[in-house]
Protein backbone atom coordinates (compact mmCIF):
# COMPACT_ATOMS: atom_id res chain seq x y z
CA UNK A 1 0.00 0.00 0.00
CA UNK A 2 1.71 3.61 -0.79
CA UNK A 3 0.98 5.88 2.01
CA UNK A 4 -1.44 8.19 0.72
CA UNK A 5 -0.27 10.65 3.87
CA UNK A 6 -2.83 12.46 6.05
CA UNK A 7 -6.48 12.60 5.56
CA UNK A 8 -6.56 16.05 5.12
CA UNK A 9 -3.65 15.69 2.28
CA UNK A 10 -5.78 13.44 0.35
CA UNK A 11 -8.15 16.27 -0.56
CA UNK A 12 -7.54 17.73 -4.01
CA UNK A 13 -7.01 21.78 -3.23
CA UNK A 14 -7.49 24.28 -5.82
CA UNK A 15 -4.85 26.25 -7.24
CA UNK A 16 -5.19 28.46 -4.46
CA UNK A 17 -5.27 25.59 -1.62
CA UNK A 18 -9.43 25.79 -1.10
CA UNK A 19 -12.08 23.47 -2.31
CA UNK A 20 -15.74 23.94 -1.36
CA UNK A 21 -17.80 22.89 1.39
CA UNK A 22 -21.41 22.37 0.94
CA UNK A 23 -22.80 22.03 4.98
CA UNK A 24 -26.17 20.65 5.15
CA UNK A 25 -28.57 20.21 8.55
CA UNK A 26 -28.10 16.85 9.60
CA UNK A 27 -31.84 16.49 10.55
CA UNK A 28 -33.71 18.23 7.89
CA UNK A 29 -31.15 17.72 5.00
CA UNK A 30 -31.87 21.67 3.73
CA UNK A 31 -28.30 22.74 2.53
CA UNK A 32 -27.65 25.83 4.49
CA UNK A 33 -24.42 27.10 2.73
CA UNK A 34 -21.48 26.85 0.27
CA UNK A 35 -18.38 27.61 2.01
CA UNK A 36 -14.59 27.73 1.52
CA UNK A 37 -11.88 25.70 3.64
CA UNK A 38 -7.93 25.14 3.10
CA UNK A 39 -6.42 22.51 4.88
CA UNK A 40 -5.79 24.48 8.48
CA UNK A 41 -9.50 25.24 8.08
CA UNK A 42 -10.43 21.35 8.15
CA UNK A 43 -8.54 20.52 10.44
CA UNK A 44 -9.54 23.02 12.82
CA UNK A 45 -13.05 21.86 11.59
CA UNK A 46 -11.84 18.15 12.71
CA UNK A 47 -10.39 19.43 15.97
CA UNK A 48 -13.04 21.70 16.76
CA UNK A 49 -15.63 19.67 15.83
CA UNK A 50 -17.48 23.22 14.34
CA UNK A 51 -17.65 24.44 11.22
CA UNK A 52 -14.16 26.72 10.85
CA UNK A 53 -14.02 27.78 7.21
CA UNK A 54 -11.38 29.80 5.03
CA UNK A 55 -13.16 33.67 4.44
CA UNK A 56 -12.31 34.32 1.21
CA UNK A 57 -12.97 38.11 1.27
CA UNK A 58 -11.86 38.53 5.14
CA UNK A 59 -8.71 36.04 4.01
CA UNK A 60 -8.43 34.63 7.26
CA UNK A 61 -9.90 31.07 9.26
CA UNK A 62 -13.42 31.82 10.25
CA UNK A 63 -14.92 29.57 12.65
CA UNK A 64 -18.77 30.44 11.63
CA UNK A 65 -20.80 31.77 14.60
CA UNK A 66 -18.00 33.36 16.14
CA UNK A 67 -20.12 36.97 16.05
CA UNK A 68 -23.41 35.75 15.42
CA UNK A 69 -23.45 32.38 18.19
CA UNK A 70 -24.41 30.65 15.35
CA UNK A 71 -22.15 28.09 15.30
CA UNK A 72 -22.03 24.66 13.64
CA UNK A 73 -21.70 21.28 15.13
CA UNK A 74 -20.24 18.72 12.51
CA UNK A 75 -21.68 15.20 12.79
CA UNK A 76 -20.58 13.82 9.64
CA UNK A 77 -17.46 14.56 7.05
CA UNK A 78 -17.96 13.78 3.72
CA UNK A 79 -15.17 13.83 1.11
CA UNK A 80 -16.89 13.54 -2.78
CA UNK A 81 -15.31 11.14 -5.99
CA UNK A 82 -12.75 13.45 -7.01
CA UNK A 83 -11.74 14.28 -3.33
CA UNK A 84 -12.05 17.95 -4.30
CA UNK A 85 -15.31 18.93 -2.15
CA UNK A 86 -16.12 18.50 1.29
CA UNK A 87 -19.88 17.80 2.69
CA UNK A 88 -20.72 18.52 5.90
CA UNK A 89 -23.33 17.73 8.40
CA UNK A 90 -24.16 19.27 10.98
CA UNK A 91 -26.45 20.68 13.86
CA UNK A 92 -26.83 24.11 13.08
CA UNK A 93 -27.75 26.39 16.51
CA UNK A 94 -30.21 28.58 16.37
CA UNK A 95 -31.43 27.20 13.02
CA UNK A 96 -29.94 30.09 11.54
CA UNK A 97 -27.11 29.58 9.20
CA UNK A 98 -27.52 33.08 6.61
CA UNK A 99 -26.01 36.77 7.88
CA UNK A 100 -29.52 37.64 6.83
CA UNK A 101 -31.06 35.85 9.72
CA UNK A 102 -32.44 32.83 7.33
CA UNK A 103 -32.30 29.54 8.07
CA UNK A 104 -30.16 28.70 4.77
CA UNK A 105 -28.23 30.96 2.31
CA UNK A 106 -30.13 29.30 -0.28
CA UNK A 107 -33.49 31.40 0.01
CA UNK A 108 -34.10 32.33 -2.95
CA UNK A 109 -35.96 29.97 -6.03
CA UNK A 110 -35.89 30.78 -9.40
CA UNK A 111 -39.88 31.55 -10.27
CA UNK A 112 -40.90 32.13 -13.60
CA UNK A 113 -37.28 34.14 -14.51
CA UNK A 114 -36.76 35.66 -11.37
CA UNK A 115 -35.34 35.13 -7.98
CA UNK A 116 -37.47 35.07 -5.75
CA UNK A 117 -37.43 35.10 -1.47
CA UNK A 118 -39.09 32.24 0.06
CA UNK A 119 -38.09 31.95 3.40
CA UNK A 120 -38.70 34.21 6.38
CA UNK A 121 -35.84 36.01 8.24
CA UNK A 122 -35.74 34.12 11.37
CA UNK A 123 -33.97 36.95 13.59
CA UNK A 124 -33.49 40.48 12.83
CA UNK A 125 -29.54 40.46 11.81
CA UNK A 126 -28.96 43.65 13.58
CA UNK A 127 -29.92 41.70 16.50
CA UNK A 128 -27.87 39.14 15.70
CA UNK A 129 -24.74 41.33 15.11
CA UNK A 130 -25.11 43.42 17.97
CA UNK A 131 -21.69 44.82 19.07
CA UNK B 1 -35.79 50.10 -9.90
CA UNK B 2 -32.64 49.72 -11.24
CA UNK B 3 -32.43 47.13 -14.28
CA UNK B 4 -31.20 43.85 -12.89
CA UNK B 5 -30.80 41.92 -15.87
CA UNK B 6 -32.13 38.75 -16.72
CA UNK B 7 -32.22 36.36 -13.96
CA UNK B 8 -28.59 34.60 -15.11
CA UNK B 9 -26.60 37.80 -15.44
CA UNK B 10 -27.64 38.59 -11.18
CA UNK B 11 -25.21 34.94 -10.45
CA UNK B 12 -22.08 36.35 -9.62
CA UNK B 13 -19.78 34.29 -11.58
CA UNK B 14 -15.81 33.87 -10.59
CA UNK B 15 -12.45 35.41 -12.08
CA UNK B 16 -13.13 31.83 -14.69
CA UNK B 17 -16.78 32.73 -15.19
CA UNK B 18 -17.95 29.63 -13.34
CA UNK B 19 -19.76 29.41 -10.28
CA UNK B 20 -20.38 25.83 -7.87
CA UNK B 21 -23.35 23.91 -8.44
CA UNK B 22 -24.89 21.70 -5.50
CA UNK B 23 -27.35 19.06 -6.46
CA UNK B 24 -29.24 17.42 -3.95
CA UNK B 25 -31.95 14.80 -4.55
CA UNK B 26 -35.01 16.75 -4.02
CA UNK B 27 -36.93 13.29 -2.62
CA UNK B 28 -34.52 11.87 -0.29
CA UNK B 29 -32.15 15.38 0.63
CA UNK B 30 -29.19 13.43 -0.08
CA UNK B 31 -25.98 15.15 -1.35
CA UNK B 32 -25.58 14.04 -4.70
CA UNK B 33 -22.80 15.89 -6.37
CA UNK B 34 -21.13 19.21 -6.53
CA UNK B 35 -20.44 20.63 -9.71
CA UNK B 36 -19.56 23.63 -11.80
CA UNK B 37 -21.97 26.24 -14.33
CA UNK B 38 -20.65 28.59 -16.50
CA UNK B 39 -23.45 31.42 -17.80
CA UNK B 40 -24.47 28.84 -20.56
CA UNK B 41 -24.73 25.59 -19.05
CA UNK B 42 -27.11 27.27 -16.52
CA UNK B 43 -29.21 29.04 -19.27
CA UNK B 44 -29.03 25.05 -20.98
CA UNK B 45 -30.39 23.99 -17.61
CA UNK B 46 -33.03 26.00 -17.17
CA UNK B 47 -34.20 25.76 -21.37
CA UNK B 48 -34.24 21.38 -20.69
CA UNK B 49 -35.00 21.13 -17.25
CA UNK B 50 -31.92 19.40 -16.98
CA UNK B 51 -28.99 19.60 -15.29
CA UNK B 52 -26.20 20.93 -17.67
CA UNK B 53 -22.53 21.49 -16.17
CA UNK B 54 -19.53 22.77 -17.46
CA UNK B 55 -16.71 19.97 -17.19
CA UNK B 56 -13.41 21.80 -16.01
CA UNK B 57 -11.31 18.69 -17.44
CA UNK B 58 -13.15 18.39 -20.62
CA UNK B 59 -13.60 22.05 -21.04
CA UNK B 60 -17.10 21.70 -22.60
CA UNK B 61 -20.50 21.71 -21.40
CA UNK B 62 -21.41 18.84 -20.04
CA UNK B 63 -25.14 17.63 -20.24
CA UNK B 64 -25.35 15.40 -17.20
CA UNK B 65 -26.01 11.59 -18.36
CA UNK B 66 -24.88 12.10 -21.86
CA UNK B 67 -23.68 8.99 -21.73
CA UNK B 68 -24.53 7.05 -18.72
CA UNK B 69 -28.19 7.96 -19.51
CA UNK B 70 -28.19 9.05 -15.42
CA UNK B 71 -29.63 12.73 -16.13
CA UNK B 72 -30.72 14.54 -13.68
CA UNK B 73 -34.54 16.20 -14.10
CA UNK B 74 -34.85 19.79 -11.78
CA UNK B 75 -37.22 20.31 -9.90
CA UNK B 76 -35.82 23.80 -7.87
CA UNK B 77 -33.16 25.83 -8.96
CA UNK B 78 -31.91 28.24 -5.60
CA UNK B 79 -29.41 30.98 -5.80
CA UNK B 80 -26.92 31.53 -2.16
CA UNK B 81 -27.33 35.02 -0.77
CA UNK B 82 -23.96 36.09 -2.02
CA UNK B 83 -25.14 34.93 -5.28
CA UNK B 84 -22.48 32.82 -6.26
CA UNK B 85 -23.26 29.33 -5.32
CA UNK B 86 -26.19 27.52 -7.07
CA UNK B 87 -28.38 25.00 -5.53
CA UNK B 88 -30.36 22.20 -7.88
CA UNK B 89 -32.75 19.69 -6.50
CA UNK B 90 -33.45 17.61 -9.00
CA UNK B 91 -34.89 14.02 -9.57
CA UNK B 92 -32.05 11.40 -10.36
CA UNK B 93 -32.26 9.50 -13.10
CA UNK B 94 -31.66 5.44 -12.25
CA UNK B 95 -30.66 6.72 -8.78
CA UNK B 96 -27.31 6.92 -9.77
CA UNK B 97 -25.14 10.53 -9.84
CA UNK B 98 -21.56 9.05 -9.76
CA UNK B 99 -19.56 7.75 -11.93
CA UNK B 100 -18.28 4.58 -10.05
CA UNK B 101 -21.63 3.95 -10.22
CA UNK B 102 -23.16 5.07 -6.60
CA UNK B 103 -25.95 7.02 -5.44
CA UNK B 104 -23.87 10.00 -4.34
CA UNK B 105 -20.76 11.34 -5.26
CA UNK B 106 -20.19 11.29 -1.43
CA UNK B 107 -19.86 8.09 -0.77
CA UNK B 108 -16.82 8.65 1.61
CA UNK B 109 -17.15 9.40 5.26
CA UNK B 110 -14.16 11.09 7.69
CA UNK B 111 -13.88 8.05 10.34
CA UNK B 112 -11.06 8.09 12.63
CA UNK B 113 -8.67 10.36 10.83
CA UNK B 114 -9.48 8.03 7.18
CA UNK B 115 -11.67 8.29 4.29
CA UNK B 116 -14.19 5.14 4.21
CA UNK B 117 -16.42 4.38 1.69
CA UNK B 118 -19.75 3.63 3.26
CA UNK B 119 -22.11 3.61 -0.14
CA UNK B 120 -22.67 0.22 -2.48
CA UNK B 121 -22.34 0.27 -5.75
CA UNK B 122 -25.65 0.00 -7.39
CA UNK B 123 -24.39 -1.11 -10.96
CA UNK B 124 -20.63 -1.71 -11.97
CA UNK B 125 -19.45 1.41 -14.16
CA UNK B 126 -17.95 -0.90 -16.89
CA UNK B 127 -22.02 -1.56 -17.60
CA UNK B 128 -22.87 1.82 -17.00
CA UNK B 129 -20.48 3.83 -20.29
CA UNK B 130 -20.25 0.21 -22.32
CA UNK B 131 -19.32 2.12 -25.36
Amino acid sequence: MPDLGKWFDQVRWDEHGLAPVVTQDAASGRVLTVAWMNREALEETARRGEAVYWSRSRKRLWHKGEESGHVQKVREMRLDCDADAILLRVEQTGGIACHTGRESCFFRKLDNGRWVSTDPVKKDPALIYKK
